[in-house]
């Protein structure tokens, strides 16, 4: 089998969006593509038989830190990766753990060598080294793999963010020398991601994307956004990596966003999101429709006895009423959790089909300006 | 449209159980069965797709307390009743209250008008009696609804049980007279069960039977057992209480029991049952297979790749792995939840199937000597 390969379709003739094709060794996906997070092995509250049928998910995320520390690489080499662990056959990708040993884990030191932290669950003191984090991904098995990065908290200063950013770069040839020096464990052929770092500050985002483009991998992901920085900012760096990576190579960016930021970073030339929010928010009670935001905890739903949300086509969307959902959060109900997931992630993936539908048509650009307004509306 | 009706398709030979077929307006239920319980519009972590398609429930179960306080009667009339509250189309038996006033409501004061108690939610002074009951159910619309009575703790003295089962017997005249007086609110035919008490009093219990036949009820309950008493005493008041109900009519066990003490009691001649344990117990990592019983914390499953229970067809014991449920409940993943209810919750409709099978062939003795000690053992 091959590594991994990008088509791009269509181009969009008045955004830089584009429409194309991933193929890897668990199938193609076709962009962009939003990538539902499965943190240990689980999209929380959701099936695997929900995620092909209903959600209709085409690839799906799993986090390095997560599944390091349970079930832990050994049971998952027993069961022979991930793939075969959950029982999933489309492609997975995997963070590096970085973000999470900066944003969970306790006690962390930074050094050269790599960085040593406790563990958020048990306290235990591990060390995680580009090298080891290649051979961790490489025992998960995952189709794409993430480099292993220092992400940069917002704000930071610009000496500071220049030392971290050097460091990644340096952390990313040894995660290369590691990743050429070993071999994929299953049949899955694995495909290494270079992260651009660089904070907010433009000429640092311009070197970092020069350096991480020489690498000529076959994919590149921006991190170090969505970190708590202003909107247009986000918008900004966005748009500078995406002038200043391949254009031939599919473009992740990590970690966003809510709908719209999804639909602006398409019309940057983005591929690849992922994030927690349609999950996470979905179990706060919070949904994403297409016909604007809803609060389900409202009183105003008491007694709206229509489905979640008629715009979509999926069984949850149609079967639930407000009402009833409603009630289900008030009496604490687990089945609220799955249906409001459910809208969620079926919501934006056909957000990302619909936008690829209207990039072919060229109509992106249009049709964004027209709904953006009416996804971000609170009902 | 007609009240309930029941048929005996065979009785059993050399045993007490029978194989019949209950109809109502939702259709019509095959006993011996099983409701899975719906406490308040929702079988805990179970969505209404999987009831119909993947456990194959006839009936669930809903209980008038909860129901009574979330969502209330106003948002369950403003629906239709429960059944289109909720979006299921097949029958639905509501309990009247009585054992839950008793189990979980706080500063509960019985009275011969009926019982004050605190809710357990937001601490709210409410006021229980046969009548309002009754009102209850009807602004719920189950098709099955059961008499007002009190539940008679184990141990209790011979005098208390006795003036208890009075006070029930003096409530059930007034269940009836409201019933009789009241119409159904929907288009649900609704059918009132009387309830059998007398705690662990052979003559109180056929003192109870006798007084609950008389009303020729469409269909009969055992309330008071699965208590705290002993498996064996559970046992013989069973078998004493359906020699003293009505042959023809269904007898219904209320909140009994595990896989065993369900083919114990269909051989004393029970039709109908309802508990917890399935989705509690899955809940909380135990799982009832065709195998026996598996306690999915124990690290013996921590690499163990099969099946959660080959032995049934259903997606989601045939699709998760052990080692993989195992995982998803150290992690404390939602999923766990869904993967072990759904579990115990399609045994449990197998088990009934099955029954009803060697019933009909007149194997079922044979059949449940032989796999009773399979289902009850320690895996």
């Amino acid at each position: 089998m091959d590594k991994l390969r990008f088509e791009i379709d269509h181009s969009c003739t008045s955004t830089k969006a584009r429409a194309g094709k991933i193929s890897t060794s668990h199938g193609n996906i076709i962009t962009p593509v939003f990538m539902p997070v499965g943190t240990v092995g689980s999209v929380k509250a959701i099936s695997q038989k929900q995620l092909y049928e209903e959600i209709n998910a085409p690839i799906i995320l799993g986090n390095t830190y997560h599944l390091f520390l349970r079930p832990g690489t050994e049971i998952l080499e027993a069961a022979g990766g991930l793939h075969k662990f959950m029982n999933w056959n489309r492609p997975i990708l995997t963070d590096s753990g970085g973000y999470q040993v900066f944003s969970l884990a306790k006690n962390r030191k930074i050094k050269e060598e790599g960085v040593w932290f406790q563990s958020h669950i048990d306290g235990s003191r591990h060390l995680f080294t580009p090298e080891n984090v290649m051979d961790i991904q490489r025992s998960i098995g995952a189709d794409i793999i993430m480099a292993f990065d220092e992400c940069t908290p917002y704000p930071s200063e610009y000496t500071a963010t220049q030392k971290s950013m050097e460091l990644t770069h340096r952390w990313l040839d040894r995660c290369f020398t590691r990743f050429d020096e070993t071999g994929d464990k299953y049949e899955t052929v694995q495909n290494l991601f270079p992260i651009v770092q660089g904070g907010m500050f433009a000429d640092l985002r311009k070197i970092s994307c020069e350096y991480i483009s020489q690498k000529d991998a076959v994919g590149n992901a921006i991190g170090g956004l969505s970190v708590g920085e202003p909107e247009e900012m986000m918008y900004e760096f966005t748009a500078l990596c995406c002038d200043n990576l391949p254009v031939e190579k599919p473009r992740y960016l990590m970690g966003v966003g809510n709908p719209w930021n999804l639909l602006e970073c398409i019309s940057l030339g983005i591929d690849m999101f992922d994030c927690v929010m349609p999950t996470r928010n979905g179990r706060n009670g919070m949904l994403f429709t297409t016909k604007g935001v809803i609060n389900i905890h409202n009183k105003k739903w008491e007694k709206d006895f229509s489905p979640v949300d008629e715009g979509l086509q999926n069984h949850f969307s149609n079967y639930y009423s407000k009402a009833y959902l409603r009630h289900l959060f008030a009496a604490k109900e687990l089945l609220a959790l799955q249906i409001a997931s459910m809208q969620n992630l079926c919501f934006y993936q056909w957000l990302m089909k619909e936008a690829r539908k209207q990039i072919l048509e060229n109509t992106f650009a249009s049709w964004k300006n027209e709904f953006l307004p009416v996804f971000k509306r609170r009902l």
